[in-house]
């Protein structure tokens, strides 16, 4: 099943929340609903969270009772802002919504109908396409994994942060699919433990050797010379290869440069943003320090000690060995190479 | 009152595992149940530790029926080989039962009650020493937190993992009480959270301001230019100045390097090893994976995901700005200042 998909006039997604105590789905009756279950996080992951918002404006058109296409893109743009908002630093989720967007723009709609199978219809191609990018990357990207290695992996970026297959977690499973025996070190990921608790139940079900580590203890194990290969996602990349992701990516990326390993994000072109020159300029979500002292209600510490909770951080190119996006992988300099692929050419 | 101390015929401690939820004490009856304490963490902290075991030794002895002074030191020395045994990575602990089996092993003692009274008189004497080193320390490292600075620490290592005051969390509290104002950040320190449970606990009663952060942030801060100076403690450190402490410490040192911060290790000469040239001959304790996934009986993941909990780093001398000693800051070259801190001389 798929992370986020349309049944029957509803948005349904699996609730990332519960995993891996439970799978279960949530159908989410209008926009609104979609907008806090981005903002609540219970879908995440930067593809997963586009093609969310993707069928939210679906969703919007198909609730909506305006009886002029005026009046239908009036509403349009008014759920595109609320979407927008729900969360800030994944551009998928900007990309997402102005593709939908542009769409409702366009002249050639008879009627409000025509315009709502239109959306629904290109947000059904946006997660179709979404797997098959995702597909693309691992092919391009498993070649980097070779028999024996250890990858060291952070956050979620599995089938759980896209529609389906993953990212970084989706090369991992492309080299897995190709036969290969490898191990993977998977940042438990705190405070929401996205490592421990979606990729290691990833990890379970596709039968991948795997070690949840405190996100102390990265570094010691880059330090003893037993990891090969880094590999992370991207919430948003810059024209020059900066890029956020989850909080912790920039701390391994400086070890990995430290101890001389290759450091890779995996990431399609929608997550690039070519408005954004430098990482500098990326808006950081700070979210609720309860996410750090009491996270899914398990009290770590007395709820009222004081905590900070940013949650992604920014790593300049400068760490980065390469992007391994659907056209191939990205090298520096990353404003041409990245261009290159926004152009839809091979790298 | 002390992290440790005899009392009445006992060793009583506070339960560290209890933090911040509750004060409470234990009472330990025979050695036996010291090492025991020692190896479950009710004391951590290395000073802590090294206390608690010369508190042990003076225990063995308290509780011998040993007739003669053979019988009594044979006693001894199976204590002690029990008690270094109750972790491995710690040189506190295998100092201060050095200390009481040296001790032991000297001619004038007319008979077993003598020995047992020159064993509790030592222990008492290095407890003492420990608090009174700690001041020491924190008298020499505070002139390093200027007003307005941000302080990154790492795990505990205040009151708690001493007898009394702490080392680097001393140095703290001697700038707070030299009445600067300033702030600390505390990283949460997984598995175990010494820094959100014990550290954010001593800072509470204290009154310094501070906010935990889960150790995925540091390096987010440290990007940012917004950490003015790195305090850590100490568990081992080589005669070359490398030196193991809590997992993540390396980590941290490579990103204060990365980004031009001070770092400092604060502790006692008794946690230097000149047996041991460089770090990579400290042995590195690996404890029970389920400190990872189920952390004080709080289930973050299923039991049976997969985990490694190394439970210390090494960190390469090169990382340091210096090491806070009670006699002065000890600079590089570290084979030599370290030697002079060994041998008593001011640094």
């Amino acid at each position: 099943m798929r992370t986020v998909a349309w049944a029957d006039g509803v948005v349904r997604m699996i609730d990332q929340k519960r995993i891996p105590w439970a799978l279960e789905v949530v159908d989410l009756p209008d926009h609104h609903a979609v907008a806090a279950a981005i903002t609540d996080m219970t879908v995440r992951g930067a593809p997963a969270i586009g093609a969310s918002a993707s069928f939210g404006m679906a969703l919007a058109a198909h609730t909506s009772t305006a009886l002029t296409l005026a009046a239908l893109r009036e509403e349009l743009r008014a759920a595109g802002v609320e979407l927008k908002a729900a969360r800030p630093t994944a551009v998928n989720l900007m990309w997402a919504v102005d593709q939908m967007l542009a769409l409702a723009e366009q002249d050639d709609y008879a009627a409000p109908a025509d315009l709502k199978d239109a959306l629904l219809t290109a947000a059904q191609r946006i997660a179709d396409e979404d797997v098959a990018i995702n597909r693309r990357m691992g092919a391009h990207g498993q070649s980097l994994i070779q028999p024996g290695f250890t990858v060291l992996h952070h956050c979620n970026t599995g089938a759980l942060a896209t529609v389906d297959y993953g990212t970084a977690l989706g090369v991992i499973r492309a080299a897995h699919e190709a036969g290969k025996q490898f191990h993977v070190l998977l940042d438990e990921t705190r405070p929401r433990l996205q490592g421990a608790r979606l990729s290691a139940w990833e990890l379970e079900q596709l039968g991948v050797a795997y070690h949840i580590l405190p996100d102390t203890a990265a570094g010691y194990y880059m330090q003893k010379g037993e990891v090969n290969l880094v590999l992370v996602g991207a919430d948003r990349i810059a024209a020059n290869g900066d890029f956020a992701n989850k909080i912790g990516t920039y701390q391994i990326a400086v070890l990995a440069k430290e101890n001389g390993i290759p450091f890779y994000c995996v990431a399609p072109t929608s997550t690039i943003d070519p408005n954004i020159a430098g990482g500098a300029d990326i808006p950081i979500e700070e979210r609720d320090p309860a996410e750090v002292t009491t996270p899914y209600g398990m009290e770590l510490v007395p709820a009222h000690f004081k905590a900070r909770n940013p949650a992604f951080d920014v790593t300049p190119n400068r760490y980065l060995s390469g992007i391994i996006t659907e056209y191939g992988i990205a090298r520096a300099p990353f404003t041409e190479s990245l261009k290159r692929a926004l152009n839809g050419k091979d790298l």
